[in-house]
């Protein structure tokens, strides 16, 4: 009698529910009624369809871990069952990710990581003196002296004020405000927080959010997320895949007759094209966001990556400030930035910040509470974080060390970009633009007409069809440049310029013999 | 002339522009026009304001970060510049964050987290075999046998495989298959990543989400991003905040008439209010899912922390494959765990996984691709994840420690549950139920009428006002029930049992003083 009281005080009635109870009442024509449905209830449809599920995440595309990505890991599972295949092992050349390709970590930030993960280690003389002084400032700045605990939501302070001091050395004393300064889970996460409060209206004033074509496929999938409006901007191709500001005011015009124009997203350097903007090139465009009442977002993970000696990295926070206080008091700019790129390439760790100037006090707030919903960064990626922006300086212990492992990293990193550029360059039918930073090449590729009809024979685009071909045939996985956007009719690639030197070359060789036989069978 | 050339060629005509360019040209027409409608520009309005901004994100409440804790954070200012308080630090029981009230790592789960960070450690005598057995496994998983490397997107292959076998061993043989487990950005990530593929349709097809009432906050701020529709079931609070299935069929009834449910969520230990749900609760709950075609969401992060001798932790996976096949193979559940809470209290590493079963095929496909656009979770997050699941076992070097520090916390925590009960108990106008789980007290507090009309005219809800007060006297930072929802007319707040025993009863004594007097003040 108890246990039928107690199911009574929980709402439960007793009842015969063949399997989901074994208590027996005299409710046993509700029993019965739920039994006789059951049949029909057992063959029932699942709830979460294609149909019924969100139609904005089902319209996200992410070509860089797309189909060719599943199929690399079909091939990988395949050569591991001992399938033979043409080649011994899958190449991925789809991401960005250095260490994965067997880059080294840099040695001094993984102690300092060990350090603030295992304090004993603290006592330990294998590890240097000033490791373990950065460990202690980190640690003393976690809640409980420990990277276990939550952080503030806007990150760790101390961080935050390491970021705000590098931005200022950076950018050569332009002042940077710690307040300014959100941690971040990687770049990405940051990217889509920022664009998330951005987004409002419907019809034709929904929000219109700008991005170079070929873009990183982040920006699509999070518009597309977020039901916003994608207007593109044509980077020039011609030009070393140059933004030009009249393509700018092209795209605005066009695009004010379907929705509300208001980001400006840049990628500089530029993934998946390598290029690297022209302090000119960035005050125009600060002027026409300026003109344009846009919000500016300046993605610039790839910083640290400039290899050609005729470009520099400017920053979007420096070039606005020395454009006077009518644009630095006034244009609204995220700059974001990551452990996972650079000479580091700590992907794992999902490290990042943004800087955010010019916000209006009350969406300051507005972004902290929607930050705090997610708690916080992962503490461990911003203390990699700290140590990307606050670096052995000269005279302590770990600097020689330092700038050998991060000076070698880039110098290949420069070798295997002019390489990339100069072997397909001598491919006929691949034409690549100088790669003067990131870590990607984006070449054209002719495609002939008869392969552009064999891959609409197997529903495909042309570029995926011959993106699968070249990771059947030789194992290299590349992404089509349709996962990035291209001009209509035109054909191209990213591969990561990652593998170590000589992997990179036998890639290329072999990237150039399938693009020749590829030519010729479908001649 | 060439740098003209060149600028016209990046689409930016050469002009006098003042304050945001030095070169000098003909087009000076242009320029001065510019110029002409400069002020009117420098004064101009942000682009991103709380009109224009996302609504939705706007709507966002997260209380358990929210003003009180802005507020805390003042108070600690102000106490570091000297200002005199009558309390010398601030207590923060606003939030379940175990290290930073002082509990330490286990020591097995850092050690290993060390040897993965820094492999070199991996020589060192220091470190028992154990851990260097799970350090090498994780490593061997990871790209380039490094944490800096991106893991998949669902996760680490062998920690899902590690996952699997742990709710196996949980669910006392109940088979779980690693393809089901997708690790997280802690739990949180996993359930917005859930609730965000489900919601859909627009009008009375908009997809309902049920939560309970009172709730953890982060399902009320991510329906309100997803712009669904929050469908509030009551828990009981006269019966230990039972989970009444009655209740569950009143608010699915009324939510039909604007609204198409399609989401159970539950929380399991409850959080805020500590209730363990019966085996049979459970049942009855799926039934109902089963009945009303609902998809469910286990929040069971709270696995671990049973403190009451008459309950028991009950996986909703468990019950659902003991209710028969018909259930089990027909009902969509999705259940969350992380490495936050339990004995580790990991929060700062952001690991987490789910087990989503009896997902339609294409919406997996859907589900990889969605978390493919984050890239990862952190993989050391996803590393502490793994020592959780796979911890050291009789035998093994590490066993011993390991065990009496789990012991000792989750014995710990258990005292604690039974002490805040009972003080809050003998307090005049505040009852708690009983906390057979999770991490908090949630009692009910007597809110004179005087204090009530006090609030209102500082325009706050009665228990802001008076958490406030709370705060400002005592430095004790606790969230009010508003924040997590209450019966209207009812008063609550959401403290935490973490800091150690003896500081613990001084919260306790000050509450219960601070409590008395405000009676008083207010009768």
């Amino acid at each position: 009698m108890q246990r039928a009281a107690a199911l009574v005080r929980l709402g439960c009635c007793p009842r015969t529910p063949g399997p989901w109870g074994r208590s027996q009442s005299s409710a046993a024509a509700e029993a019965s009624a739920v039994l006789k449905v059951r049949p029909e209830r057992s063959r029932r449809e699942r709830i979460l369809t294609l149909e019924s599920m969100n139609p904005q995440v089902k319209a996200v595309e992410y070509a860089v871990r797309g189909p060719i990505v599943l199929k690399a890991g079909e091939i990988e599972l395949e050569l591991q069952r001992g399938i033979k295949k043409p080649f011994t092992e899958v190449i991925r050349a789809n991401i960005g990710d250095a260490q994965a390709m067997g880059q080294q970590p840099i040695t001094f930030l993984r102690q300092v990581m060990a350090l603030c993960t295992y304090p004993n280690l603290l006592d330990s003389p294998s590890f240097p003196e000033d490791a373990k002084k950065r460990a202690r400032r980190i640690l003393q700045a976690c809640g409980g002296n420990s990277l276990g605990s939550y952080s503030a939501s806007q990150g760790v302070n101390c961080i935050r004020e390491d970021v705000a001091a590098y931005i200022t050395r950076r950018d050569g004393g332009v002042p940077a405000d710690p307040d300014n300064i959100y941690l971040t889970t990687g770049a990405s996460d940051g990217i889509s927080t920022i664009l998330k409060i951005l987004v409002s209206g419907g019809g034709k004033s929904r929000t219109g959010v700008m991005i170079p074509i070929p873009q990183y496929p982040l920006y699509s999938a999070v518009i597309s997320e977020l039901d916003a409006i994608q207007v593109n901007y044509y980077l020039d191709e011609e030009n070393c895949w140059a933004l030009n500001v009249n393509e700018l005011r092209r795209a605005v015009q066009e695009a004010k007759d379907h929705c509300d124009p208001k980001v400006l997203c840049i990628i500089n350097p530029g993934n998946p094209t390598g290029q690297v903007q022209s302090r000119k090139c960035i005050e125009d465009v600060i002027h026409f966001a300026w003109e344009e009442k846009l919000f500016l977002m300046a993605d610039e993970v790839y910083q640290d990556n400039v290899y050609s000696p005729d470009c520099k990295f400017y920053s979007f926070k420096k070039v606005l400030y020395e454009m006077g206080p009518e644009y630095s008091s006034n244009v609204e700019l995220a700059s974001f930035h990551s452990t996972s790129k650079g000479y580091m390439g700590e992907c794992g760790y999902r490290g990042g910040y943004m800087e955010v100037i010019n916000l209006h006090p009350e969406i300051k707030g507005q972004l902290v509470k929607l930050l705090s919903v997610r708690l916080c960064p992962p503490v461990s990626g911003q203390a990699a974080m700290d140590i990307v922006v606050n670096p052995p300086v000269p005279g302590e212990e770990s600097f020689e060390l330092f700038h050998r492992e991060k000076e070698s990293v880039l110098g290949n990193l420069a070798k295997k970009a002019k390489l990339t550029e100069d072997l397909f360059n001598q491919v006929p039918g691949i034409h690549c633009n100088p790669l003067q930073g990131a870590m990607y090449a984006f070449p054209r590729i002719f495609i002939p007409s008869k392969a552009v009809e064999a891959a609409q024979a197997h529903k495909m685009a042309p570029d995926m069809f011959y993106c699968m071909k070249l990771l059947e045939e030789t194992g290299i996985c590349v992404v089509p440049g349709s996962g990035f956007g291209q001009r209509e009719g035109t054909y191209h690639f990213r591969m990561t310029i990652l593998p170590p030197v000589e992997k990179l070359k036998t890639v290329l060789q072999k990237v150039k013999d399938f693009h020749i036989k590829f030519l010729e069978k479908y001649a």
